[in-house]
């Protein structure tokens, strides 16, 4: 069994920690996906062995009739991950569906699964729930679970960051894990969840900010576009006019200034919001362009590699060969185990 | 779409309708199997474009914690089929997991399967209830029609073989095509069942035989061991010495002998049974030989391959490769209307 130990020192890749973390492309990435994984992945490319994958069939477990967009989705994700800082020269960047043996795996996998175990996943009956109007309750959403240790066991995935609230969803891949090593042997490595920061940033609604609740502001948005769309936030509902005391603690622009301004900056504008001085319009405005220049040098490297669109497939074709080895090595392990080869 | 109608021509290669039928390798094939399975394979690779394959995935739903044997039974089932005459040069024979693609389009099926039309096929409930005491309730066992559906149109299978109590068991594979074709539109084909005179060959308790029920006469059985167990059927319990009248048409040995004697003697072994005058014992015997003899060129011809052991290994290699082309032709078809290509 692959149990090396994860590592003390990052420069010596030989004892690095395989870290693994799947993306699933929804869309253009925004300022809560940037705080929540983008940050995290520069690091853990920097400290681990990483590998970051594009989930696409993970999409279909809810979008199965919505598929047109997937292609542009896909090379939108690969270009925001480079523009980002996402280096495949030191992570292993690949898409799920190039590896077609995570299929392979996901089918084995699925023979030694309780139903049961799935079936209380409590992602699985919240999806069904927040997608009630459409017709998801499909073989494949329950599986999603199988699916996600599959990509995470295929590549011997030591470490996989979750937050705090999410410890409990790796679980059932070390359940599944642990079922297949007693079944056939130790062949699988059982993963540790890596516990990372995610703050939550809210949107323009004061909510969570996503894509489906349409309160977000994306990473690639024009200047102009991200003036617009911080104007609409709301403030706190008791400061109506210039003068008015207000309470950061409350309000999301004040949480998004946390995260663009510096130190100083924060504490004068948490001063002078309560003491009536400085107004909303004011406020936004300054985080407004805050945002805009934290993003300029995201937005001319994305313009750029624009230029050169043949960079994402040589991307994907070369993060397909990086993993294919690690894949054959695991299947032959496993197929090997279960005497079918 | 491909939709060429089952031919009417047998000798014209390029319009025979593809037949496909898969078998479980649970172990030495018996006379059910023979006269259930074997008589019908050889009549179908000469008459259509026939798929022969062993469906060792399928396996692992419901024995998934003893594969050890699972290498030697599929030897086993190889050198059988050819023993029969299954041939090669006729037929595709091969092997399901030498096809790692059917795990792929199994994932895709799963991706727009209502877990209601699985949960409600008899046989899953059938098989959880038949092996009560075994840990079966898994991911695999539920998705087992899926898996089916995938063997026959990862190959384009205009025909499935069945039994007229099995008809329902195509209609979910029926419905799974028409459902990926409505979505994506017309890229898979939507089997017919194909009605296939399955005779019931009662096993030496006056069940239905079967290797669960440990009341079989297998094919290869040496001839001292089929007499063996020809003498422990049971016959009209009536009938308990020489003299009694018997009871053919509930007599296990005398469906067996309107299998394998001629219809002059079937005729004098009804009316001396009737009449008292052939006692079980006599019967039994006659019929152990000619069982005995009946498969004594199976036996011969098997004896003759296991010295050639290589071409079990050969015979899957080239079935492999038969087979590949037709699945990348589908693969591609799939990946490319669910925008995954």
């Amino acid at each position: 069994m692959d149990t090396k130990a994860p590592s003390t020192s990052p420069q010596d890749t030989a004892r690095r920690a395989r870290v693994l973390t799947g993306y699933r492309p929804t869309g253009p990435l925004h300022i809560g996906h940037w705080f929540g994984n983008i940050l995290n992945m520069r690091k853990l490319q920097d400290e681990h062995d990483a590998f970051f994958f594009i989930a696409d069939w993970h999409m279909l477990t809810t979008d199965y009739d919505r598929t047109e967009l997937l292609p542009e989705r896909i090379r939108g994700l690969v270009l925001d991950w480079l523009a980002a800082g996402i280096d495949p020269a030191k992570a292993t960047v690949y898409r799920q569906s190039d590896v077609p043996e995570v299929a392979e795996l996901a089918l084995l996998l699925g023979m030694i699964t309780p139903l049961g175990w799935l079936e209380r996943v409590p992602t699985y009956k919240e999806r069904l729930r927040d997608l009630a109007e459409r017709d998801i309750a499909n073989y494949g959403l329950l599986g999603y679970p199988l699916l996600q240790t599959t990509d995470i066991t295929i590549v011997k995935g030591e470490l996989v960051p979750v937050g705090e609230d999410q410890v409990s969803h790796l679980e059932i891949s070390r359940e599944i894990v642990r079922r297949f090593n007693r079944l056939y042997g130790p062949v699988l490595v059982e993963p540790q969840p890596l516990l990372s920061e995610s703050p939550l940033i809210p949107g323009s609604d004061g909510r969570k900010m996503s894509k489906s609740l349409d309160n977000f502001i994306g990473v690639s948005d024009e200047p102009d576009e991200i003036t617009a769309k911080v104007r609409t936030f709301i403030t706190d509902p008791k400061k109506i006019r210039l003068g008015d005391p207000g309470r950061p603690e409350i309000c999301p622009i004040f949480t998004l200034q946390r995260l663009f301004s510096p130190p100083d900056h924060v504490a004068w504008i948490d001063a002078n919001c309560r003491s009536g001085a400085l107004g909303c319009v004011e406020d936004k405005l300054d985080l407004a362009g805050r945002i805009v220049e934290y993003y300029r040098p995201f937005r001319e490297r994305r313009a750029e590699l624009e230029r050169t669109p043949e960079i994402v497939d040589e991307v994907l074709a070369e993060g397909a060969a990086k993993v294919r080895p690690v894949v054959e090595e695991t299947m032959k392990a496993v197929r090997r185990a279960m005497n079918l080869a």
